[in-house]
């Protein structure tokens, strides 16, 4: 059995990890930490829990979790993870970290975003980006994973194969994404109020979400080129899933289809639907699956993908657990194939 | 394994059926049936089924299904079942149908209710009605079941301890209840588009709903009386779940709280919630659970159980697997564990 | 023109109460107060008022507001103007309070359901309780209004005629409310998120909410009685919208349509549908009228009333109009008349 | 007063309609038809309108509504109009059509996107498109309106000022768009249900939307030049309400935020905001505004347009009264100064 703890439990990532990992065979949850409910039942906070998993919250004790853990799971705002890592990894710890603290490469660029210095710049170099449709080598052999963002898993995924074969011009990119609500976190805030984002629809930081530059950086990974991207994140009033509407200019002549089916047969979580598809969100809501759709209407340049997730399993928890199952060398898919809930 | 076949499969119980045996381990399923639909992916209609689940719609021929099946499950419109039955249990093929067509033990009130004469009423007393809360033993002998509506469940399960210990007046008992828009099926109509049913709420057929005559039926087997039923359901702008205000007269002193938990306990799908609680129907969506809570304001005579479970589960064709697992012998709880989604 | 101010402008009774008086053809907006927001456009908290209504809002002053207004509403939460109030009148300034300040005749019963001493209950004899359809000429006269709350007026309404001619039991009233999530208010609060309250259901406050004993001094005016009532509110996944389920026991026959009929053909804000309706909240969204149904299933003593309104216009801000129309001598629908938004 | 019929009433744009003109100062509705709701009240179908306007649906019979009425309104599906139209116009009641049968001036063109030939050529030339921002004068002349679609009338506001002034590569330009389920209509269809389209996003007619040749056409007439557009729409969760996200390169250098104040100061349904905003859908809600937000992310060459309006409104019965009001003589906004209902 793999045992594995939570630090910051209270949020959306952290119960879905704690219902995705409840079904698990082969994971033992030695503990979910979180300061302010310490001492409170998880199924207070989250009734579906409720005769499934009955534990408590606990005071985040590094040492502790150490000694007792196989794997911890960062499931915190971003800030949290690269303070307690260090200590995690010193006692052979493994980390996967479902927030932004480790997946940019470059810490002066980390820092130009989250507003103060990279804590842990040291391990940068050693963070593997969990993306195991490109890394998935690496991940097997890592200690510390860099969880990617849902909006980065949606785009990556959807882009990676005209960048990979150079077919499309980096220079010109869009990435028009929608999210669920659940994306902005279990947190008082008027703006996700039934009320104010309900029967509602706009675009929001379109001047500069902190989900742009770590895209960026995949993309350039993929393409080995510099790439500019324009990115406009969009509230959908709903709870779960994004959809990636991407457009690209065409510079190659290829079989988009066939492409796309070859580059991702091998991978269990990326289902390339037939020509002239358009999937839905709700094909995967509560469902590690990402799904996508090329089209070329008219036979123009313009390269149309879609792809969508569910935020909180592909784009957050979901992948965290298929990254602990390669580290853990257990089947990839293993307590990931629940099928999407329809209606 | 338990080779299974659904006859209807395009409406919402019949996916939620395959979403659910697609991962029950002792379940092959056989075949899924469709006069409109034959020959047709289930996963073109049903985009979570894809790669899960790669069949096709067939005719329903039930000379095939009884040879090939061990059970059949009918998610079809009321009046299908009733025809089709005789010839399966004729071949010892067991039938669990989830429409109404076995449910009212008396033919003169189907008709009544249903406007045609039953087709086989010589059936009825050999049907069980398929509340394993009631009629465990029954249905583990059973050949033919008939799967409860979904307001019937959970109106009955919020009732059942009162009336089992006679402790209220069963003349003056009132359900309002509350279901999301999938409990009126798959089929286009006005009513339930999502600009119509969309951010409004209404009670319906407060004149009578098809329903009442069933709930009354289990109600009286409880009580061993007469009762009086008031029935008000109503829609909510969602697509799963039920809510069931349940109001009852007290006649007579009990610890209600201690009573539901000790009827309750052997129950693997009845969860008495403690003293103070208000059930969530989401603490349910996707899952087998029925949760309960008591109240009895200002210790006064009148008592409220609110009552909820998923309509498409407990109140369909998770029930009807539940059935399905007693009558084979399995495991009651198998392949039914599946843990709600939050959020 | 009435001068109008609104003092606790920043939820969504106050934006109801600038976007219905901003459209009101003898009222000028001379003030919308907030002590978090003085100085800000309203329309940068509510863009649906930008280029129909270009005002800051400004601290609360009392003694300039009494100078420059012919009426004050309140639309802030309990405790505020009990303790403003006092000084408005002396000035001569009459006051619409939206908050439950002023609505119970008795300060022993207000303290015990707000914790803490009335501070004005010199004020609550003189304070008229504004239901037009049970006190209209006292509001006309009135300096003080105590707007009901949207609960109490959509089952007061519901039940007056019944109670008004002593048909019913008074000691067996039920109401099975439910409202839309905008009832809770404008402010950051986990329960109210789209992410917790969207495709969800639930009752809450079953052992005791602050409406209630509002609703129960009013049912005791109409029935010259005691009354015992038993009300259980619950949240429905959308915005705007109360629907009120109401049981009563019939104790003398009497045609229940024509007194509906007969009791409400004068005014002009509450409608009685004919025989077998069932009134849907969006028929009323937007707009300041109550909708009624009236049933008895099977002709027996249960009688069902189904009373909706939009909670944030005949449960409360339409409704202080209303009374303000008719404390200044205006037609009584005057700037209350948009027609509901269907779909 | 202007003497208004509309033609085929039971859609969502024909009950915004008989809401908008039973509320506007200058006109009568003469009649509301339908053959298949013939003889029953229009506050059947809609109880929204019960109390306010209480006429029934009558059968169309284009003598009789000519010789009665000043203007006839079609909300009828593409096909009807260019039958009947004709016959109005010969006898000298003026039309304003909602429906895509005059909107292309290449009777080819319909042909080849509706299926059939356009069964009043004729007429092409003398219809004028009913965009006020581009056509009033024509507008205050015209016998005939085709009253332009949801989409085309949100992405070419969005686009005009950029095209007019050719400061962008006209054969580069997305238009991905976001629909309400409203857009779809009121018909019993399995994809608009509360059911398949709540909690769901997803793409559709990527391959090729009616709406696309009508865009092209008016962003052509804008640029003087060819145009190229790459135009995908999404079903949005909701029930009003569009979004466009317009993407352009720039190819010349211009203060964007002033021309588009300056382009759209003189038009009272064209908001221009404030540098860095993000408009809401429910900022038009019930509304016949189009709000927009320029924005050039990191000061690239890619500017992007924000476009919201309300898909019934703008997008189709508001617009068309707003016509109405330049044909006759009133002023432009009469009857249209609703504010949107938020929340």
């Amino acid at each position: 059995m793999i045992r594995a703890a939570i630090v910051g439990g209270t949020g959306y990532t952290g119960v879905e990890l704690l219902r995705l990992l409840a079904n698990h065979p082969n994971v033992e949850i030695v503990a979910i930490t979180s300061r302010t409910e310490a001492g409170r039942p998880v199924s207070k906070l989250f009734p579906n829990l409720r005769g499934y998993l009955d534990i408590c919250f606990t005071e985040p004790e590094p040492a502790q979790l150490a000694a007792e853990c196989d794997v911890v799971f960062f499931a915190t705002p971003h800030g949290v993870a690269m303070d307690m890592v260090p200590a995690l990894l010193a006692q052979n710890t493994r980390v996967i970290d479902l927030s932004a603290d480790f997946r940019l490469a470059d810490p002066t660029i980390w820092e130009q975003w989250y507003g103060r210095p990279h804590a842990a710049p040291h391990l940068l170099a050693e963070a593997v980006y969990g993306l195991p449709e490109i890394n998935r080598e690496a991940i097997r052999q890592a200690r510390l994973i860099a969880c990617p963002g849902c909006y980065p898993t949606a785009v990556q995924l959807g882009f990676l194969p005209l960048l990979e074969h150079q077919l499309v011009d980096p220079s010109r990119l869009i990435a028009d994404a929608k999210s669920g609500a659940s994306g902005a976190g279990r947190k008082a805030a008027l703006g996700t109020l039934l009320c104010e984002a309900g029967e509602n629809f706009k675009a929001y930081s379109v001047s500069g979400h902190r989900h742009l530059p770590e895209i960026i950086q995949g993309l350039q990974w993929a393409s080995r080129s510099s790439v500019d991207l324009t990115f406009v994140p969009h509230l959908i009033p709903m709870i779960r899933g994004i959809h990636a509407t991407l457009y690209a200019q065409l510079e190659h002549e290829v079989d988009l289809q066939e492409l796309y089916e070859q580059r991702y047969a091998p991978e269990p979580f990326v289902d390339v639907l037939p020509p002239g598809s358009h999937p839905e969100t709700r094909s995967v809501r509560g469902n590690n699956m990402c799904r996508l759709a090329i089209h070329r209407p008219s036979a123009g340049n313009t390269v149309i993908v879609l792809s969508v997730t569910d935020n909180l399993i592909k784009g957050a928890s979901g992948q965290a657990i298929q990254n602990m199952n390669l580290m853990f060398g257990q089947e990839e898919t293993r307590g990931l194939m629940h099928i999407a809930v329809i209606p």
